[in-house]
C-alpha cells in the first residue's frame, strides 16, 4: 500500500490515473500526445486544480519536442498555439492557465529551439515537485496543529489524486501513515457527485489510513456519537478576509464544528488565495444541473419535473475557521492581517502563487 | 392534483398504493386477504407506521368476514390467531400491534359472530378516521405556527402517504394547499433510503405545493440563499423530556436552524411519545446495513471493503426544539412540565396514544 499518485513522469514519458474509474478499475493510461493531454483534461481522467496544471504543462513540453523546426520564433509560435489549445480543455481551472502561462514564459529564455524543448520539460518537472513539497508542507503543519487528536472528518476529496502527492486537507493523513501516525478518518460521502466515497475512501485506503463513510446527512451525529476531534477541509477559492468557498456541505461541517467546539481546519495552498475579492460576498457560487440529484449512475430517483437547487459550492465565513493552512505555515484568525502577513513574501513567485 | 392517499377503504374493499415503486409508478392494489396484507407489510408496500397500523387493523377485519364459523369462541380465537400474524409482519412498529389490540378487545364485546364481524370492520374505519383527523388537527396547529412564513424545510416523508391522510411535518403544506396558502418547501433528499427524493418531492407534487429538492449537505448554504424562515420534522419517539428520535440527518438540521436563528418544529402525534423514557440517551439508535451507503439502485459507488456507519436515526435534544405539533396542540418549551399537561387527559385513550 503506497499514497496515490495521478501523475507519473518517467524516462521522458507521461502517465495519468483514470480517476472516472476510480474506485472500481485502477487503471493507469500514457499520455503521448497534446491531444492525448487535452482529452484528458475535458473527460475529467485527471481532476484537481494542482493536477491539471502539472498535467498541461507536461502535455505542453511533450507536443513541443514533437516540433519539427529549426526556427525559434516558429517554435515559439507553435508553443503558443498548443498552450491556448489545451487551456481551452477547462477554462476555469485557474492552476491550468497559470500553469501554462508559466512555461510559455520561461520557453521565451531559450536562444535555440532545443534549449527551448529542454526548458519546458525542466520547468514541467519543477511544477509537479514543488506541488508535492507544498502539499508535503501542508501536511506537516496539518500534522502539528492536530497534534495530541485522532479522530477527524473530512468531505470533498482534496487528496493526494488531486494534486501531485498527499493533497491538501488529506496531506496530514498520508504523511502521518509514512511517519507511523494513525488517524481514524470519517469522510462525508460528499452528494451529489460522491467524491468522498468514490475517491477519498480509495485514496485513504491505499495509504492505510483508517477511514469510515458515512452519508452527509450523518455528520452531526457522527460528531458526537464516534468523538470527533476536529474537522479538515480543502477549499476553492479564499477571500481576502479568509472567507472560504468549497465544495458544497462544507459550511454544514463549519457550523457543526462551532456547535460542538472542535476546531475546524481549511487545508489550501497560496494559489488559492484571491486577495483581489474583500469577502466571501464577491464569490459567484455555480448552479449545477438537476440531473445530478435526481439521477444516480444514470437511474432516475425523483419523480418527473423535479425543481432542483444545486449549488456546487457554498461559502464559509472566517469566523468559523480556527486555521488555514498552507505551505508557508497555519494562518490563523484575524486574516485580513495575517493572511498577507504569512504569504506577503511568496505570492506571485512560488509554485502555486 | 389532490392529496395523495396510501390506505382506501370503499364499498368493502381495501386499497393500498405501492410505495416500493413510488415515484415512477403510481399503482394501486387491492388487497383481499390476510396474507395480501402481511405481504403487504412485509415487503414495504405500505410504509409509515401509522398507515402500517391502519392496513393491518383493516387485514384483521377482511380476515374475520371470511371465517366460516357460528361458535363465538372458535370465532375470537381464529381472530387472535389472525392477529398474531399479521403483528409479526414488523415487529417493531408499534402502531402495528396497538391497532390489533384495539381490534381484539373490542370483538370481544360481541355476543355473536356476524356482531363480531361487524365491529371489527367499524373498529378499523375508526382508527382510519382517527388518524385522519389527527393528521388534520397537526396541520391546523402547524399553519398557527407557520403564519407569516412561508420558505420552509423539512428531510424525511412524515408524509400523507404515511398516515391516513396529510401526515405529520407535511401536514400543514398540504392543508396549506386545501385552503389557498401557498408554501415554498426545500426537501432534503435524505441519504442514505431517499425518502426526500423519492416520496415527500413526489407527494407535495401531488397536492400542488411548490417543492424544491436538495442534497442533505445543500441544507446550510439552502438556509442562508434562500432565506428559509422554520424547519419542519417529523418524529420516531419522543421521550419525556422531550429529546427526539427522527431519521438520521434531523439533528443537523436542529443545529443548523440554531445556528441560522430560525424556530425547528417536531411534528407528530401523541402515539410518538414515550413517557416511559426520560431523556434521548436512553433512546437506541438502529445500524442499518453498509450496502445502503455503498451501493445505490444496486451499483456499487464505493470501493470494496469500505467501512462504513450507518445510524438509521439521531437524537435531537429539546433545547434545539422549538415547539412539537400534536394533534392536541402546539408543547412549547419546559416539556417535562408541558407534555403531561398537553397530552395528560388524552394518553391511553385516543387514536394514536
Amino acid at each position: 500500500m503506497a499514497i496515490p499518485l495521478s501523475i507519473s513522469w518517467q524516462e521522458g514519458k507521461l502517465t495519468i490515473l483514470d480517476q472516472q474509474k476510480l474506485p472500481h478499475v485502477i487503471e493507469y493510461v500514457a499520455l503521448e500526445t497534446l491531444e492525448d493531454v487535452y482529452d484528458a483534461i475535458l473527460s475529467l481522467k485527471v481532476r484537481g486544480a494542482p493536477a491539471i496544471g502539472i498535467a498541461a504543462a507536461y502535455g505542453l513540453a511533450l507536443a513541443a519536442v514533437r516540433h519539427d523546426t529549426d526556427e525559434l520564433q516558429t517554435f515559439f509560435h507553435l508553443v503558443e498555439k498548443d498552450a491556448a489549445h489545451l487551456g481551452s480543455s477547462r477554462p476555469t481551472a485557474v492552476n491550468l492557465v497559470w500553469a501554462l502561462e508559466r512555461l510559455t514564459a520561461k520557453v521565451k529564455e531559450a536562444a535555440t529551439v532545443e534549449q527551448g524543448k529542454k526548458l519546458l520539460l525542466e520547468e514541467a518537472v519543477r511544477i509537479h515537485e514543488e506541488d508535492e513539497a507544498a502539499c508535503r508542507k501542508i501536511g506537516e503543519y496539518g500534522l502539528s496543529l492536530l497534534e495530541g487528536k485522532t479522530r477527524v472528518m473530512t468531505i470533498c476529496n482534496a487528496g493526494s489524486i488531486a494534486t501531485a502527492k498527499y493533497g491538501t486537507a488529506l496531506a496530514p493523513f498520508h504523511l502521518g501513515s509514512e511517519l507511523g501516525r494513525q488517524f481514524e478518518v470519517y469522510a462525508c460521502e460528499t452528494r451529489p457527485v460522491f467524491q468522498g466515497s468514490r475517491l477519498t475512501v480509495w485514496e485513504l485506503q491505499q495509504s492505510d489510513v483508517d477511514v469510515t463513510l458515512i452519508t452527509d446527512s450523518m455528520a452531526a451525529h457522527t460528531i458526537g456519537a464516534k468523538e470527533i476531534e476536529a474537522i479538515i477541509v480543502g477549499a476553492d477559492r479564499i477571500a481576502a478576509n479568509g472567507d472560504t468557498a468549497n465544495k458544497i456541505g462544507t459550511l454544514n461541517l463549519a457550523l457543526l464544528a462551532d456547535a460542538y467546539g472542535i476546531p475546524f481546519y481549511v487545508a489550501a495552498p497560496a494559489s488559492t488565495f484571491d486577495l483581489s475579492i474583500s469577502s466571501g460576498r464577491e464569490i459567484p457560487i455555480e448552479e449545477r444541473k438537476a440531473e445530478e440529484i435526481t439521477h444516480i449512475a444514470g437511474i432516475q430517483i425523483a419523480p418527473e419535473g423535479t425543481k432542483v437547487f444545486n449549488p456546487a459550492f457554498d461559502v464559509t465565513p472566517a469566523r468559523l475557521i480556527k486555521a488555514i493552512i498552507t505551505e508557508q505555515g497555519a494562518i490563523t484568525p484575524g486574516y485580513e492581517k495575517n493572511i498577507p502577513a504569512v504569504l506577503g513574501a511568496y505570492t506571485g513567485k512560488g509554485a502555486n502563487s
